[in-house]
């Protein structure tokens, strides 16, 4: 039986998602307390790969078991296992094929910026904290030039290998509510980094360093040096995936 | 020169606001901060001193002192000595017989219920999780009967040991947003624990244990058992003082 996991975390007490030969993650967490539960050699397969200290409201997690414990079921069992800051929030049985990477999505991530005088320390660890005032409407309006299938290569890390640098973003938008401006992005996939350049670009314009005509520009150069800076990775929460 | 300052901090890591033989306070953490900044002996006296586990906004603290430092420039030279779970929002001048505690004055707490079916990873410190749905028009209803000037003795520990018992509320709000259930009440002063007291019996009352009506039998009871329990401290968070 496959089964697929909605996962919630927080990322500040990771090295990401991803297995690594030192440092905990998401994945090995949860490969371990699925093994411990199930008592079978478990390996999940993630939907997206996030970053360390990048958050989650709804990463898509699959696996295969021989269990009997009901598919709807796991999601209690496996909570009362794991540490506090990941909390499963959904578990049922998956098509026997469904692989979360390879089949066509629409993800949606926010990015969160408290801009305002003095950090919040209840607001740390899920905010990038900026003190300067930022101008949203411009933010608003420097993100819709991103909307559609562009060349993102501006926006990819350079570290990165991937085939091809085009995706489709379905919407891009920037609010603020009190002193929290929300970047929320939805597309069918993202680069390495992207949605944090993304942020880090957004901030320069609503600061003023540049203006919302010049993304355009920054799209087309088709250079990592175009674009601005990658914000932090605390500011980042993949809020969820449909298939 | 009297010194004012209000004081947001994340709870979770402190035993509290007051100052204690065993363990870590805020109150602690300010007066050695603000010692070593300052190269004097520096003792706060603050307005509400919150147990272990509340966060807070906006309380107020107040010292003396003989620095030269202007008053408002304190907050950002004590912010790069505190923990990050402790951050000043304003520092100014207060009047040389300004006592936070023996002034008239309104405090505004919140109390945050999480009411969903999963806890919120990101949400776990600043929230109190209920996963049984709640009434949130009964809960107002509720609240209304606590509004105005009562004898509070039911909504107070047992463990307190006050004069007086007779408190006035301004306001009580019950509001959802999303999944968060938010109590929001002002006063003139609170009893040991009535906040929470308060949530814990709103709590009640959304979950249908008990009637809206009843909350005035329970004033009239003047006992502590006739109210419902104390919700956990992490849901509350102290949002500001009025003087």
């Amino acid at each position: 039986m496959r089964i697929s996991l909605k996962v919630a975390y927080e990322g500040t007490n990771y090295h990401g998602w991803q297995v690594q030969p030192n440092g905990i993650t998401i994945e090995s967490v949860l490969n371990q307390t699925l093994s411990d539960l199930l008592g079978e050699k478990i390996e999940v397969i993630g939907a997206s790969r996030t970053d360390a200290g990048v958050h989650s409201m709804g990463n898509v997690a699959v696996f295969d078991t021989d269990t009997r414990i009901p598919a709807e079921k796991i999601s209690y069992a496996l909570n009362q296992r794991l540490p506090d800051d990941i909390v499963v929030q959904e578990s049922r049985e998956a098509a026997a094929d469904f692989h979360p990477r390879h089949c066509e999505s629409r993800k949606t991530y926010e990015y969160r910026i408290l801009n305002r005088r003095f950090r919040d320390p209840l607001r740390r660890r899920d905010t990038y904290f900026y003190y300067y005032d930022l101008n949203v409407d411009k933010m608003q309006e420097a993100a819709q030039y991103l909307v559609g299938e562009h060349d993102f290569k501006s926006f990819c890390s350079i570290h990165a290998c991937v085939e091809t640098t085009v995706r489709t973003v379905h919407e891009l938008n920037v609010e603020k509510k009190g002193d929290i401006i929300s970047i929320r992005i939805c597309g069918n996939g993202f680069l390495y980094h992207m949605v944090r350049i993304v942020a880090g670009t957004l901030v320069q314009v609503g600061s003023g360093v540049i203006v919302p005509e010049q993304m355009k520009e920054i799209l087309e150069r088709k250079d990592r040096s175009a674009a601005g800076p990658t914000a932090p990775a605390c500011g980042l929460t993949m809020l969820g995936i449909v298939y």
